[in-house]
């Protein structure tokens, strides 16, 4: 099957699995569960919760325990978005080409479905006590999915981000815009592979490496995004070329220049299946996975 | 002591073990830290972490792992009031005589520090894994405290609550009303008395039985709500007497009249009493406590 193929397979498989893990609609908070459903079953690729299996599977798997953690990251990786599209926030109307969840069912239920899904993937991940893995391990994997989403995670990057839009051009740091990357993007993909590990027993060495990885990989996807505002084309991008510089964004290009963008991406996406190909186990579908993150032209 | 003085020791105490769990801050979030924080420290009477100690004290006490939760369910009590003051929401510009959250950080911020506050209190919480309480306790109370803030509680009867707002008088049942009380207020009294005694080491019947105490405090003290809005005087309210009826709200005692009201509110606080003195341990004080978020004038 080539990678194409075998990506969206395995993408609608994991479809199924969200689908089993999503709440029932009871009678009086009927609009919220409605308003969380609608959110999370308007896609993506489903990387996350890929990359969690993916990862466990290269320790020989972690069994049913690593499916609540799927649904789970993919609830927060959601809830994030709901937030993120909100008026106050980033204020859009349509995502994936598809009606945000306040353009459907108001402000007021998209602010309490977001609260409900970040809720929701606790509950979803601590269901994984009922499964027959460690409970240490069930314990560690649950702290290290709320660390990386919080505000030492994926919440400092979307505040650091938020604050950077009241910033003058010349006030934005190339450390501000590493710590963006790091933590808005980056912070949930190293959860992804760790807990994935964690689950399937992989030792302190070996999540420390899986973590190592994933920031690898965060970060060189955001830099290749900034890279491919400026060396893209308007056909495979989907939007105007160069719509950071007109904005006169400051973007890691135009901190660093093209060139050492391009070189940073290299090293860093290098160093990422180096550090892969230490691992005991082998799987070559999460290295093409994790290349594809970061070597695309979209 | 008397029981004003005991309460406002207690709220003290409470105070500065929940300074000890706030998040440090950081550089580049510190901006969504600064607003958890000063959100955390507008205050109120802690009464839900002070339920859940003076449970575990009930069954001789649960040692330091109940402080994390004590500090947890404090934060999402906190995160559902920053949320519910935003503009689309409640859109309040006060809470207890200082600027709401929003108004101090604006709206975006506030937004983030709510989320943040709830995925704080996962983290706290689950620091009790630390503590050398037994690690299954731990996960049973992680899970009641989530259980109890999200869809199936207090989110389920926020959204009630939202949805009940653009119905017709007509529309608004006496079910609707109860699911309310039940779920917005009731579910986070539960926790809190649930987990004390989890964490304290009581049997399957008394955690059914504190549950139901919760239960009937949480929905007495909104009914106790509703006929003050009726019987209770200015002086003592702070707000216009029957303000609910010229608004033409559904209440409990629209709907039921008032003497039935204050029967039930009797029943149930007379239930809640008969229930507490089946337990084993004896805390004169939360006896007290849990009468007097019932019996009161203001």
């Amino acid at each position: 099957m080539d990678f194409a193929k075998e990506v969206q397979a395995k993408t609608e498989a994991i479809n199924e699995l969200i689908e089993g893990f999503l709440p029932e609609e009871e009678k009086y908070p009927a609009k919220v569960i409605e308003a969380m459903n609608y959110s999370i079953r308007g896609g993506g690729k489903r990387i996350r919760p890929m990359l969690m299996h993916e990862t466990a599977e290269l320790f020989g798997g972690a069994g049913v325990a690593v499916e609540y953690f799927m649904a789970a990251i993919e609830m927060i990786h959601t809830y994030s978005l709901v937030h993120d599209d909100l008026p106050c926030m980033d204020d859009d109307e349509y995502r994936r080409g598809r009606k945000t969840t306040h353009a459907v069912y108001g402000e007021a239920i998209a602010t309490l479905a977001g609260d409900a899904l970040l809720n929701y993937a606790a509950e979803t991940a601590l269901g994984a006590f009922d499964s027959d893995c460690d409970k240490y391990l069930v314990g560690k994997a649950v702290r290290i999915l709320f660390n990386k989403s919080g505000i030492y995670g994926m919440i400092g990057g979307q505040t650091a981000d938020i604050v950077s839009e009241g910033l003058k051009s010349e006030e934005i740091t190339a450390e501000l815009i590493e710590y963006i990357h790091l933590k808005k993007t980056a912070a949930l993909i190293e959860a992804s592979m760790m807990v994935g590990g964690i689950l399937a027993g992989a030792d302190k060495v070996q999540i420390n490496a899986l973590e190592k990885i994933g920031r690898n990989v965060g970060i060189a996807f955001q830099i290749q995004d900034d890279i491919l505002d400026v060396t893209g084309n308007f056909e495979e991008l989907g939007k105007p070329v160069g719509s950071d510089e007109k904005n006169h964004k400051v973007t890691y290009v135009s901190l660093h220049g093209l060139d050492k963008a391009k070189a940073d991406v290299e090293a860093l996406s290098k160093e990422a299946t180096v550090l892969l190909h230490t691992m005991e186990g082998d799987n070559p579908f999460l290295e093409q996975l994790l290349l594809s993150m970061i070597d695309r032209k979209k």
